[in-house]
């Protein structure tokens, strides 16, 4: 793309997305349903003025994973620690119930073949977690309880998608899985999750030391940001997710993570938390966050392409409304599975349900594979538009609700 | 380019940018020095680790016209008027002079073609207004009085550079010019850069009145950044360079520009200077300069492909000695012009000299039209690389050596 096309599309980007978020939020609504429809509206759904393009795809990948640092950041390791098992059942529940319950009216209600089967339930399984932050950021509840163990429960189902994705993918090429495969990929994932922050509070504290005998500004911004894309590689190079290496680089600077070194005695103070750092970087990283966030929300609303969706067939109107049912259930069913005032639990599945970029890219793979056809992949879209819009109207009027229970 | 790699070029980019300029800067080189040389080091002519890329490109540009939307704000024009004349003098003779020398020693030393000496001189025109800001800026000279009438020329003649590259590449291809298009064209960019102030201003005024009342944060930086890449986009549609669009938007949002509305007594004060707005942008703006400006310096010394140079021919150095004569000399005269105490005629010279990026677009243009042979190109590459990394170097020595008299 010509460059001075791309400044005029940013602009509209960012001017519709800004316009959008700012109304809807007038009105009460989540601003990032008015990114999502400033997509819809420009993007090929509706005015079809901006088709995703790979450079802009680039910016909102960098926005998502600067969103995801930032959630690093605000990450309290101890706090998390806390919740015990509770992400982990509910990670475990919402991605299993999704993938079964999608599966099995699949292959039965609908006499699809096993792989198609598959990759439906695929698509149900993945929690968008830029979508569920987004939200509770929102509605002004990140910092609460329930939202540590909703974004612990995102952050692993996000990974399990991801595995989920690479298998079926696997399989539908190779026709079969290595389970050895699969334990190998776990592997290196738990280990990149646990070494990384470790590795970047090592990384940070070196970051830290330069930057006050800096000659040059923006040395810790700058070099952050280096550490975040470097453990997005990574974290690509391990098979996890890209976002991950943005949460773990955040992990790594957070005011909160800090440990000893075994042996270091002198060294004791050095990997303290320091909230002096995280602070400033916190300061500094803000206006970058909001300038990529929304191109990331607007480019899943401009992925959504409503165009291509039959809404006259009413075989895909059944097989939506079939499956919405099952990502919303599986979802909401896994709040129940873990031991949390009612209101917790209602608010913990709701907040699980918004599908997103995740479940996008399932759909595309599997229709670009052949493996979807047009009308499963339109009811799918369908599930995901409004599994990703519908979670944050719902959530905001249960808060409201029980805003005297909170 | 895939996501995952993407991620990794830029990180590598970033921190060979920050570890050069940092190491320099200890020896009190100015630190764009070492983001041109990281450039050379991570681009082909050394490693080779890093190609230029389109999407990296398109970073860098923003990088650009954030540097220059800097500029914009910094610049008085109350203070730049007062300057009268000079600058207007300096870019015209500092266009002229290195155009009419490296087009009379093409054609009478070297007996090259009509069309090739052309484009040897229209090599030699263009300052980089990025590179001379920031040696001033890494200098500390920003705001002195010379600077006024080197930014202001600078500009001036970036003008004059995309027109001459505009109108010799109109001329390779229709074999000849049109005075009508060129008078038309000089005609819209005079009209953009007035025009694009004043409106800019009108539309700054709105979004302060919004940021104030906004319910979602981020709005004053995301929509002062969507009026640069507007008008970065405006300023291409005039033929004007890019960067253009970002120094009036940065006019517009100045904490040193307002005026009065005819015939709205009422609003007299609505569209004076706003400090407090300025301050708070420029705020916000740093980091991401801080984290775009080096991309595109870095940028520049990977576009330096030093490997296409065959350092044992003789004609190459013999037309690299010559042609760096006519381009420093050229320049250099051009200070001598003005009425300035010779110690700011010099000064004013030198920060001229650097030909970076726009001199680069010429060779590159005319090397691949076929209009450059390869002995020429090199030739070219040479003079750009000197006339840009020497002149920091003299530059420093200069203003240490005048400290008394300044």
């Amino acid at each position: 793309m010509p460059l001075h096309q791309f400044f005029l599309f940013l602009a509209i980007i960012l001017i519709a997305a800004r316009a959008l978020s700012e109304t809807v939020a007038r009105f009460g609504v989540p601003a990032v349903i008015g990114e999502l429809l400033a997509g819809l509206l420009i993007g090929p759904s509706v005015f079809g003025w901006i088709a995703p393009d790979a450079s802009m795809k680039l910016l909102a990948e960098i926005g998502i994973i600067l969103l995801l640092f930032e959630v690093g950041m605000d990450t309290n390791l101890h706090r998390l620690a806390r919740s015990g098992i509770k992400p982990y059942v509910v990670a475990f529940v919402g991605f299993v119930l999704p993938f079964v319950l999608g599966y099995a009216v699949s292959t039965m209600l609908f006499g699809l073949s096993s792989l198609t089967s598959m990759f439906i339930g695929g698509t149900l399984t993945a929690t968008s977690i830029g979508i569920t932050v987004r939200v509770l950021d929102d509605l002004g509840k990140r910092q609460s309880d329930e939202a540590q163990i909703i974004i612990g429960a995102a952050v692993l189902d996000d990974i399990l998608g991801v595995l989920a994705l690479a298998f079926l993918y696997q399989f539908a090429i190779e026709q079969e899985i290595s389970i050895q495969s699969l334990g190998e990929v776990s592997a290196y994932i738990i280990l990149f999750m646990i070494l990384a922050p470790v590795f970047g509070k090592l990384i940070a504290v070196l970051i830290d030391h330069l930057d006050q005998r800096a000659s040059t500004p923006g040395l810790l911004l700058t070099m952050a940001l280096s550490v975040t894309l470097l453990f997005s590689w990574l974290a690509h190079a391990v098979d996890a997710p890209e976002i991950m290496g943005g949460f773990a680089a955040g992990i790594a600077f957070s005011q909160h993570f800090g440990f000893k070194l075994p042996f270091f005695k002198t060294n004791s103070t050095l990997f303290k938390p320091s909230p002096k750092l995280a602070h400033r970087l916190e300061e500094q990283m803000r206006p970058l966050i909001h300038t990529f966030a929304p191109l990331f929300f607007v480019m899943v609303g401009i992925s959504l392409n409503f165009s291509e969706i039959n809404w006259s067939s009413s075989s895909v109107w059944a097989l939506a409304g079939t499956l919405l049912l099952c990502a919303i259930v599986g979802k909401l069913a896994a709040g129940f599975f873990i031991n949390e005032p009612r209101a917790n639990q209602i608010a913990i599945g709701l907040s699980m349900i918004p599908r997103g970029e995740v479940g996008l890219i399932f759909a595309q793979l599997g229709f670009t594979q052949g493996i979807l056809s047009g009308e499963l992949y339109a009811a799918l879209l369908i599930v995901i538009a409004l599994t990703t819009m519908a979670p944050p109207f719902v959530l905001k009027a249960f808060y409201n609700k029980y805003r005297q229970t909170q």
